[in-house]
């Protein structure tokens, strides 16, 4: 277990898992790597800027393969070194289950979108691809806690989530069935059917209100005026719930730090600052 | 009583109307029907998509003939099987007084809307009918808890909700009876009278805005401005107290699940579990 | 004081002032008042459907005499009456110290703008004559808690809303300001000045969101974003404390009202039913 | 120090300092300070009234050249009289440091903008140096604690703000993306580019819904709906973040207040009110 390469690879697996305070390369690296994917982020909303494009695609594709031989590295770095920890112990069929944990799988999507035209030309749709690239800011799962914070919230507020989203469907399909029969004689092309009115009702009550469909018969105005007194508190109820398990996680986060700055390491023993 | 009829009857009132937790068929059954119910508010609104209803009309029609026929031999068990209970035990008076119920009268309009036009052709107004046809969402009331949860508040609140209702009442009155005096001569059309400009009123104050009336004039923006920054607050409130009250139900449904999993049938005495 | 006429007095004064559990005439007679101002409200805002008015133009001016007879007896009642009370005790000091009382200025308001013309002919002039007798909602007051609750919260929250109104105008004030410096170029006609963009600001910040103006260059619509985001809480500021007050002033009365069934009337010194 | 002149700097000092709560003249002063900045703010909107500036413009140049040396004599004052104070008691480095204080350099840039042009003509750019005037409104945090509050709120709120901020952005960008590929295709005008669907992306998730940007595909309307349904909490974070702040802010103030009317002043040692 002592040989060079044992410890090489013990090297690599923390460089990349877990920066520890007095380990400044790990450190930099991972704001390297956060620095690349937000750029990545924004590379792909101005590609789409046709004026940007056409002048830079150059850049755009060069920051592209850039990106892809970074993540490409890293992927590999951390499939061959993942055998450091005792699950993923065996040489091949550790290696195997490592691949196909979640955090693997998104490093794994996150540079698949760029390999998939290579093999086969079939996969060469430009725009769903760049679609695919997205997925790279699942990657910032790894770096920072506000996702991890999201997938908290919605774990621990799972069940009045689902509750409520269910109250809500229903009452969006009894007021978009209401204002159907109320409005379609008058507006037959705004609410041409149900499934065309809950456009209305879901921009309604959740009080965006654009303007593009709106009741224009007595009816209609005084069924949507009192849909919309009564039914946006019922629509903010989802939002509300995301919003107010958000801001408890927030606290309980600063409580935590505030309590306990240093952490031992579950691989290593060693303790590590837990920010 | 231990006649093989009386036995019968027993086992139908068990099976339809509480599932107790060994009781797999009749769990299936509960999940059955609560399956066409949804079935059958997605059929409504999808019958309204001219183009889906051409094509596919037999379906629909199909659909249709099948779920008034389950949901009838449902309500024919239960009227049957109700006299087990010590309440409605008289074969006649008590089926009677069973048959005026909330929930069995619930399943009655359930599918009357499909004999009406059978019993004589002046029901034969489709659209009526098929408006008819969203009651069955209130059968949803026996297999799930949200409709209790949403009648639970608004009984709890009532108090709140009538006087905060009011207060807005007369807030709407008096804010479009002021931008009425103030836009009437700028826009005869849009504010063509009080009850006209109380559509305005509800839309501004419940911020959701389309655009299809507001203010030009000086006089009218700065009462209209003035109003938004400070009705929205009362506006918001039925809203907020029946959200607060839906999420104090699910708390406090939260903490009695937690604290008691186990309850005793008031029919049978036996212990069930109360998810 | 045992004559006949103080004894009269004292039942008018009575019956129109204070509803005592067991005196019937007295309540019916303050039921009667509160559904003559609703209808009188109703009344306001229907005139203004010209297909109404024209049509029952007669009943509207009957209505109207009615309650006008009503409401002048009602005052004429409580002026006479008035010297019950210690405070104004006497004939002609006493009765004057009552007029000027709120009180009995909302009462006389809500019946001057009949009298007026008649005095003058200057004063004809129907529409602002109409919009005064939008002032009878404020002789509810005497009937229901909603308008004082209103007050109570009002004075109660008083420093808090002053000072988020004034960190409000501040920011709609630069908010405008920066729009209008962004969009002026573009839009000469929709941001023509600071007072027109504040229009914009208002209707933006409180999320109502007409449509009717909006930025279209890249900076205004940065800067039209940013402030969304975050200008949207300072704005429903004033908003949220009145209706936490309104809420909080729900509440306690609630819990008086559970506390404390009977209160001993301050006049009389019987125990009243205080609800 | 007890020459006529060190007496005039010291009463100079103290008269625009501190208003002390026997000082009339002082709190007269800091009242007519107060009102000049507010007649600032509202000279400045009115003046991009063109009709308004073309008739009144004599006044408005008028009152600007009145602040403008009001303000410059209140500022000549104060660097004069600052030696008063330890910490800048040298009479050039002290007055140096006092200079590039925050307060003094706000009030620099409040009289600046009409310097400039006279210094260069390059500088005579109406418009900009209109924008910089609105700086005289930071003048106001000398006088009122609505602006130190706003700074405290955003202090305390920093780490909360910050990350909500950043979870915003990173659902704002994939919001806008899914959408901007959902409605290229249909609407290639409106949804031109992922920042473009950006601004679409923003107002409807704070619920403004201009309607100049709406999806019109049933794809871009499945996902405008459940993002708006989902979102919308997340965007009133920040809002919701400060209003919060704020309000805390406010009640901390009340008690403060209640419990402690009197101070020292940290510069004379003297018992001063704190209001």
């Amino acid at each position: 277990m002592n040989t060079p390469r044992a410890s090489l690879k013990h090297k690599v697996y923390r460089f990349l898992d877990l920066a520890e305070p007095y380990d400044l390369a790990s450190k930099c690296f991972d704001f390297f790597l956060l620095g690349l994917i937000f750029l990545n982020l924004i590379a792909v909303a101005l590609e789409t800027v046709d004026s940007l494009f056409e002048q830079y695609w150059i850049w755009f594709r060069g920051f592209e393969i850039f990106s892809v031989v970074v993540f490409t590295i890293e992927y590999l770095l951390r499939v061959w070194s993942c055998t450091i920890k005792q699950a993923y112990r065996h040489p091949f069929w550790g290696r195997l289950r490592f691949i196909f944990t979640p955090l693997a799988l998104i490093d794994l999507l996150a540079i698949l979108p760029f390999y998939l035209p290579l093999l086969s030309p079939q996969f060469r749709v430009g725009r769903a691809l760049r679609l695919l690239r997205l997925f790279r800011v699942l990657k910032l799962n790894r770096y920072t806690d506000s996702l991890k914070i999201l997938g908290r919230v919605l774990r621990l507020k799972r069940e009045e989530l689902i509750l409520s989203l269910f109250v809500l469907s229903i009452l969006l399909a009894i007021a978009s069935s209401l204002i159907y029969f109320a409005e379609h004689q008058a507006q037959p092309e705004a609410f041409s059917s149900i499934p065309e009115a809950m456009w209305w009702g879901t921009i309604t009550l959740t009080t965006v209100g654009y303007g593009d469909v709106y009741p224009v018969t007595l009816l209609g105005r005084i069924l949507g005026g009192s849909l919309a007194i009564l039914g946006i508190g019922l629509f903010a109820l989802p939002a509300g719930i995301l919003a107010s398990g958000f801001s408890e996680e927030l606290q309980a986060r600063k409580a935590k730090k505030r309590r306990n700055q240093t952490q031992v390491c579950p691989y290593c023993g060693k303790v590590i600052n837990n920010d």
